[in-house]
């Protein structure tokens, strides 16, 4: 134990432990020098093994964390004494909890799409379900950092940003806000995931020999409604299944307004991004990969303009588990509770930057 | 050795056998029950290995394909005694011996890019070196056998369509012929390939620790100037590498004319290639994926559209070894030799089809 | 269709469809000449979803095989027409369908372990049933070809080696038999399998993002006692899962009788292997690998000395899928109707062998 | 930047930073609170691309490491600065300039195996090249702190473990120095490693579509002497590559004294490392696989006894660029320098461990 909570730690429970992006906020907040996670939940399925330790289940946690797994339920919740609870549970299990944990003074960073949409209507309509909690929708925050720092200063419910809608985004908001784009004009976007994405279920179509290079659900995908709403433009989504764990690569063309410039374009990112510790915008001609973003919380953006189109095409890459869902929920928790924002989310100390 | 060549066979030299291109073409061969190899052939550097034979280089062929690999000059090509000469060679080397291979009256079914532009300037401006036959290139038949058949039944130069070119054009051109599509806006294509589509090159960067998923060469690759010759339609092409050896997917996005449904489209492309045995139109919720063509001379449909944006999204699929290169020159030989154009790719016969 | 069924073709049924060796027995039936499958049949609750075909399965066979599944009961499959029935089925589902279709005059090619050991306790002990047709253990012929040829000609009951012993018994019988091994002591075997070994089940373990390298059942799998009852040899066996679809490779190290050298094994080995088709014995400093018998029904044996040590180390390779289950099934298919055992297995011919 | 240097920051060097372990060494490195990394070196070939930085060859280093990349020469070296110099060089390169800086009073932290053999006769016959600096065999440590705790603490010039030898001495040292194993019978090794061990070199094996799952240099790799020298056991070694980019598998066969049970050498095993964090020992019928230690410092080990045959087979994995090269280095470098020995290499705290 090379470094002591030499100050208060902050409480933390994981609801859903069980999955990988409960283990992933295992991972990252064994890295954090202020959180204490006091409890773990899961489902009764997932939780009724008997004694099983978070370990059993993720044997690389053997040592890092070796908790039990309680069924969630909120009376265990509440009892556990953690102050900030992260819900890594299903859209509808995040729904039904929230409301209930924010009744007992908690903090809730949830991780599901449950109160990530404004409008109530999107939920039966994408979801399948009607939202329990329609209230809450309104008072719920975005959380994505970059974009939205101020309002998660002192948010008790956080709506994590979804994994596809974070790489997208990023990169779309500056320029839509700083009037470069061409918002009559639909932007197509062309996304690959790893297959962690799709979760720890047991389904046939997940299982190691079926996994392909395919698209799915084109125009169809839940986070298409997400990225119009934060983005305000007509975005046609199409995601990629990709045999690979983890990362996502999004590429994205957008008709740019007449005269504008790739330098004019690149300008305005880097401006707006000058001291956003995790967003990296790469030099022409590099290209964002998923091996440069695998296991961190960077979102690294790249691009290109075809003056003779009008076109900008975008890739931005990021790792679907951590700042597409738990590096970006404790980078959330950091901002709301008072830390660094990067505590936990990068090394110790980096090298060579200013040379 | 279970068929015999029960016909005068035909006789056949490869050259580029120490790539991945010509031991596919190795493998296919061998499945052809009237194909007979009678000499490999490589550069001075891949061939001068003393008694190199092909299976040293890839075990896999040991058994199916034991011939020495002798150095490429034109004097070694004709004194071998094969009537057709499959090149799978740099696009340089192809220009250079294409010429003087004809001239001695073979038959040559080129899978570089050297004959597949009709234009001559577009040779300096995209592939770096002025033809050195440029006077060829109206004479060159473009190799992609679902579109331009009658051609290659008596043409002794083949200009093979190249793999992401041949897995665009395939979807579009019916579509285009028929009038379906907003020519007025520009086609968006997001490709991936599997690592074998850069070839057998010993570079860092397609070192198994290297691989990973991204762009590369957005609106700027070789095979951009073929798609638009071969669509007359203005297409964005971005590629994108892949972790598989091989197998491509292009997502192609498109604007339809104004009131096109998705039956009229899948109506099109069904009847135009109702009688093609490598098109494979995929049911509506079905997507391509590589899984599905790996290893096989298919090129597999898949498309939707979104009526209230006039947009039509296709997923076509092909091995890029297969239909993208060996299968699909292998065919067009078919074509030109009159055999049967399935012969060696695909299995003896199929059942259910009908029912 | 290249190929007429220009004798009377053999008609042949698959019980066990929806699983992996179900569909390579279905894609190399495709691929031979003589073979008609007349039906497919799975278990109730692969085969119930309604008018479910081949190819919704598994979307590579799409035009290649089409057939509807039925389910498996002993009068469907009786009522189908074939003369020859696969069983691609788990162990109890052969043990309790083989004797009714003897009964019927079929020929049963049964590709489970229902079959393979002489010994009706080691099934209790070994797979969890009491074997339910017992007598039939002295009747089945053990499917292995290269060693039993003889007896397959007129077997009606054919139990197909299983795919880790294929790997290890090929290279270790010929030895054994000419007593060039210390059968006092035991022989280690470690092996390594691609993910399809484990089925097409939906287990948690199976999952893209779960499979690793790593042992499992060390000492205690199932194959350790069919690998001795068929070597006579005291084999600890130990396999790994591997991050591949498919392929196996055995590393098998075995102590020499004093004074035999790598020579004298080598020619022992050339030697019976002569006239085999599908073995391929390596040169001295070439080791077996996956990707030289991926997707075929070869067996790559390569080996080395330590004469200090009177040791012998054997690298032995397969497809476990084809040599290990449906290109084995398939070759002893032949021997048994008359055909020549590699029809359906091979490239129709193979150049260079000879020189 | 986190954690501030708040104490006397330990000044290092890299040498051969535009390699595998170079890159693992920078990362590990900027996530110890102590450590500067004043300065990266690399051969000519590799450093004199002009301007290059860090992150221009490793892209996930970028914000990490983007310092430039110096050709390495011992003038250059011993002028940086730095007190602690990694060599991550070439076994020939280390031999000759451990000596020179070791002269300038530095401290020498080699990852080659230039000063792992104590016999100088062993470097021409499995390293190719006469020992320039023979005479330092004798003075170096061999750099596993399990095992060598105390004589790292003062050593100046440190020979760190193998990748494979520490996976093979950490279970097999505490179980020899017991007695428990039959030394007069030869111990079977395979292992399995993922194929950053062979180096960032642009050779064709090492290809994304050339690597497979195949053994390679059998009983005669330049390890084996070395797992000799450390455990005084007959040990033969058989490598295999593995299609991963990183991790080692080692399957241990070692014949037990009479009468040694499975609890015994468990015990055995539990009380030698006891207080040692990197050392995990899985409970029975539990496996260390590659995916429990990717990217940690752990090595996993488990194992299960056959009680008839007094076989004890063990399974032990590390990660090759972490526990079998750059961390074992930097815990080696934390003894020296009187740091906690997890200082950069575990996470901040773990929780659970006691319940």
């Amino acid at each position: 134990m090379q470094h002591t909570l030499n100050e208060t730690p902050i409480r933390i429970a994981i609801v859903g432990a069980a999955g990988y992006t409960g283990a992933e906020l295992a991972s990252i907040a064994a890295a954090h020098p202020l959180v204490e996670v006091v409890a773990l939940f899961a489902s009764e399925r997932a939780s009724n093994a008997a004694v099983r330790v978070m370990s059993d289940i993720f044997p690389r946690l053997r040592g890092v964390n070796d908790l039990p797994i309680h069924t969630a339920t909120v009376e265990a919740i509440v009892a556990c004494g953690a102050k900030v609870i992260f819900l890594a549970t299903p859209h509808e299990a995040s729904a039904e909890l929230a409301p209930a944990l924010l009744a007992h003074g908690l903090i809730v960073i949830d991780l599901s799409a449950a109160f990530r949409l404004r409008d109530a209507a999107a939920y039966p309509a994408h979801y399948g379900f009607t939202h329990p909690a329609s209230d809450l929708l309104a008072q719920a925050v975005y959380g994505l950092p970059e974009l939205n720092r101020a309002a998660l200063a002192d948010a008790d419910l956080i709506a994590c940003a979804g994994c596809y809608p974070t790489s997208v985004i990023l990169p779309l908001r500056p320029l839509m806000n700083a009037k470069l784009l061409n918002c009559s004009r639909p932007v197509i976007v062309d996304s690959a995931s790893g297959v962690s994405g799709a979760g720890r279920g047991a389904t046939t179509k997940n299982l190691f020999c079926e996994v392909s290079f395919q698209p799915y659900s084109p125009l169809q995908h839940r986070h298409q409604p997400e990225m119009r709403q934060e983005t305000q433009l007509d975005i046609l989504f199409t995601p990629h299944l990709l045999p690979l764990d983890r990362g996502i690569v999004s590429t994205i063309h957008v008709e740019l307004m007449p005269g504008v410039s790739e330098s004019k374009v690149r300008e305005t990112l880097a401006a707006h991004y000058a001291d956003e510790p995790f967003i990296r915008l790469l030099d022409a001609g590099v290209w964002s990969s998923i091996a440069a973003v695998e296991r961190t919380n960077y979102c690294d953006i790249s691009l290109m303009v075809d003056a003779a189109h009008n076109h900008l095409v975008i890739a931005s890459s990021i790792d679907n588990l951590v700042k597409g869902a738990a590096g970006q929920a404790m980078q959330c928790m950091n901002i709301r509770m008072g830390c660094a924002q990067t505590m936990g989310l990068l090394p110790a100390h980096s090298v060579g930057v200013a040379i």
